[in-house]
């Protein structure tokens, strides 16, 4: 059969790492993306029969090596604990799939730029889900932030609040350090908040000074806890901005409650990750909700519109578009957004400047 | 090969029939649900393998005749203008098929009720999207209203508002009463609205007393329009409660505004589709937000709560879930809540009470 | 001594009749305007004197007869029971006292009409505190109701839901129709939603059709109770729109709930009487919150709106505003907008025409 | 003079400097609690008649010697630009006058110190109005913090966001650094900021590192400006609290926007002041809405509440009870919560640590 040019890409064929919640999301993605879901591996092969079949895949490997070794497999789906990233991914890319894993791509800045060097030298996709960039209306935001709609970003104001932590009886192995890494709270929730600061606005702190708070030393089965539930920052951006960051895992009420607002001396701009669905515009005159309409809306923004206005798209769609950006990357296309290695290499050095600045006291430089 | 009682249900293979909007919806449920896409029919071989393409199905039928001739599939999405429902469901029905029809499931009561008993008699499933049962939250407001936490429901304050049509530029075949039938906004999302207030309280509308308007009597390709815009109307319900409900295409500001408020002796308890995530339940003492969080919703609404608190499911997310609950049911299971022909049947004789009564300028019994 | 002609207008020397919650409210909105308190009467001296001393008034009259004997008073404030209004009106009109009393202005249309002749007749000012007509952004939505920025009117959606007689173990002097009247949640409270709804759209309810319940025929010292807790509304207006009215007083988390959104051809207007800071004002491109931001205000808006944007202005406000708008026009001038004994007799006429309606069952023309 | 147990507090007698915005909120609140407003000086005999005129002051007098000679005068209102504070401060308790002056009481803490202990050394009462501590809500979420209701306090989210120097075209004496002090922003609306988080808290910011900008360097009239349009801080508390704060005066949409957010580990409490009449307290299980019900508020939040829930107090109700508690002080009463001298010194204080820290680059100590 000759290919016709109009014909759809090749089914895109995907391999799963870990079975938790969010391998869950990942093969729910791969699924609406259409790909062929042809395994997953865990630390067993009864684990992984398991897992297969509850997310839907249609094998089950008992390892790692074995599911590297099928050759019917394009990409891999990287869903583990933290600390175990780096070694899984550097496998992947050696075996020539291309990879999309969970942030923190590693838990420290060398590994993290090791894996991005590889990936690039190997030629292969490498991306890493700051999921919340796939919300039409933060692609709307970032429209308005970069085409100067807003004028000149002066202020940033961002927090990212969560409850799920926030008695002693939480727990989870993300708060023990051998698992999770050197930094929790931010570098699981503070990542994403810089990542939609940076790509919203198109600029870059540079310079920040953080404090950080282990509210809860030990929880039920961590009893020596060494990671923050709690950071305040303080920033500076590239563009001469200013601002503050507040992130915690212990804040009652808060479920996944990721805010951030751009001042400029135009507009301000608001965007809620629980209200995606909308966009605060504020200016003197007049503030504007502005709707997910696909007719209203920039290009990129109504692109990621897959229903009219008033028909709430949710995470699931997010990560749906981010997955489905990332096939579309495999097959050859260049989507508009996708975040990649790069992304998730400054994620780690943004996480480690506030480590830094927390534990000196002093103001920390994020390397470029 | 034998059946291992452990083993996933079959797999449901899917045919559609129309490929507009409302097939994008269904047809990415029914992936998502596992399903096999068999294929759509349409108007013209050329039109059906343009709709697969876009749709990711199989095949293209040329008629609706081959696709119900192919014994592969199991259930048929109807998704075409509301006037040719019945016509096509009969066929479906007589062919042996499952059915899902988009509502009105009919134009007239008689046409319902026929495939109603048809469907009855076959032992076919048969449903109709009375989607917004499937957001979480609408399922907690039903456990409280249903389980007494209200005290005896005393007021309903419904509406449900669009600006889709509210220009007269704005223009679509379903004001054409030849493919939309005789009642639009009602039929249409008022619909929805008496189904969700009924779904959620357990009780019934007996008598009506409406106004309707049709504010636009031509549009842009429609230049004679008789069907009605908006529509104003008092309700009763069996259990005494009384109240109203604004139904308007012609609403600016108002994408897709169904909010449904029912006010008990206890509590009053509000769903505002647009905000799913979350219900409104006042008491004389305090307001609570209720969040969709599994680990503490009723077990119907964690049951379709598919990700943690905070991460917005939406509109797809519970059209995913009626599809999945449909396909479960001709699985042989009875997932709780399905809404079938006998619910489609009960809209339809709503709204023809709406427009007697509009009509007549008296009040309407809703026939039982 | 001659006027000069830049000297403040004479103060006002106010009455008081009553000494409840109300008359605390009058009592502050006369002492901002400016006015001398001189006095209340109460049914006893003791009582006349305890609640001057609690209200801050010069003299506590021991009837009504001293007190409108008083030559020093220009306005008397009637702050009684619904029933005993038109009969202290009657007096203090003949007593050619100017007056402001509480709504209902009399419990029938016959004495309302008969008040409002009387007060004509001797050329004395005579309002009725309709008071949400001073919030700022009613006055805005006026403007932009009348003046065309919304389009043709055709829909209108209205709710007053309270929450303080939602038990039965609530009681007020309101709910025995000795005292409160024949109707107490519409005549209360729907009377201020169609006083607003007329007052910012300049059109008429001109038919109606209406249930009403007593939710509660037993409170705690009232036990044989026939007024309304609860009234649903389907209305048409003289210029075409149609809409409905929610009014309940048994409506748990709803403390003075009055919402009220216009729907025009080019723009839906709501006002929330709990949020009088901010109108929203919905178009099909983009939704606006306009805020009270004097500058940017119609002038009749501008005009009361005594704090920058941002300092939140309150029931107070607007009360205190309806207070010297009345004494200003006692003063000669015509402050825009001044509720009369007129539109207190029009909300007895669209109040008696709700219970007309919902005794019969049929639909009630409105008496213009 | 024999005191009669149930007579009223004798009339306070007000005298008021500076003509401006500020003093017509003083001379209404001075009014609403019953005060003789014995008149105002200013800098001409002729502005002070104006001013008198516009206020409704008995008296113009033309320079403050004049105005603090006059006996009759029991407290004086300073209402001027911030560099004149503290000599007119100084010379009114000098004369034996209690003291409300408008914050900053002064431009420097030598200053505020120096009029604190003075005002102690007389006997005078000396308040500085930090009004939003008189929003009942305000107190309700006092109470909530420090009756251990909310858990230790771990983190604090503040911000104070205005846009009336949002464009290089507003203008405003306070931008001008000899007549505003060497901070703007900070001491304008971050002192309020902090003084309701360590009201609300009982805690104190004991160190803090901040970020200033001053976006507009020349405006309409000012084209030299020093002062700061935008703050952002990080801090630390006595308890152990850490936080971020944001302050601008160039945030576009943003009228008055306090926000302040105290997290605890039981609850969350969230103030806002352009909606004061509710608090949001979150909580893991369920999130709360708490209205300003008098019936179930604290005493002191209840003590504040004049009217009934839903009926929106405001800005001037604040400032009332503000005024009204300072002259209850001067009675020989002790309300609850009054700002004090103190408190005006402990903003300037802060607002030194502010400098500071944003000069030098370093954390800053809070002096004690």
């Amino acid at each position: 059969m000759t290919m016709d040019v109009t014909a759809p890409a090749r089914t895109i064929r995907a391999g799963f790492v870990g079975g938790g919640f969010m391998a869950a999301v990942h093969s729910r993605a791969a699924r609406a993306a259409g790909a062929a879901l042809v395994g997953g591996s865990s630390s067993s092969a009864e684990r992984a029969r398991e897992a297969a079949g509850r997310l839907g895949l249609d094998h089950g490997f008992g390892s790692l090596d074995e599911l590297l070794a099928d050759p019917a497999i394009d990409v891999v789906h990287v869903c583990t604990p933290n600390t175990t990233h780096a070694r899984i991914v550097r496998a992947a890319l050696e075996a020539g799939k291309h990879v999309i894993c969970e942030k923190p791509l590693a838990t420290d800045s060398r590994d993290a730029h090791e894996l991005t060097e590889l990936a690039a030298a190997r030629g292969l996709v490498a991306a890493v889900p700051f999921v919340y960039r796939y919300h039409p209306m933060a692609r709307e935001a970032r429209s308005i932030l970069t085409d100067g709609a807003a004028g000149r970003i002066v202020s940033v104001h961002g927090s990212y609040l969560q409850d799920w932590l926030a008695t002693p009886h939480d727990d989870d192995w993300r708060v023990d350090s051998t698992q999770g890494g050197p930094s929790r709270a931010f570098a699981d929730i503070g990542s994403h908040l810089v990542d939609l600061l940076e790509f919203t606005t198109g600029d870059r702190v540079v310079r920040l000074n953080a404090l950080t708070r282990t509210v809860f030393g030990a929880r039920a089965t961590n009893t020596d806890i060494a990671t923050e539930d709690l950071v305040a920052v303080v920033v500076e951006l590239a563009g001469g901005a200013i601002g503050t960051l507040l992130v915690s895992q212990v804040a009652p009420g808060h479920k996944n409650g990721l805010v951030l607002e751009l001042g400029g001396t135009e507009a301000s701009v608001r965007f809620e990750q629980e209200r995606p669905e909308t966009l605060w515009v504020g200016r003197t005159g007049v503030t504007s909700i502005l709707e997910r309409d696909p007719a209203r809306l920039s290009p990129d923004a109504a692109r990621l519109s897959r229903v009219p206005a008033g028909h709430p798209m949710g995470y699931q769609d997010a990560f749906n578009a981010f997955v489905a950006d990332t096939y579309a990357t495999i097959s050859g296309e260049r989507p508009e957004g996708l975040p990649t290695f790069d992304d998730g290499l400054r994620a780690v050095r943004v996480t480690e400047a506030v480590l830094a600045s927390a534990a000196s006291g002093t103001w920390a430089e994020v390397a470029a």
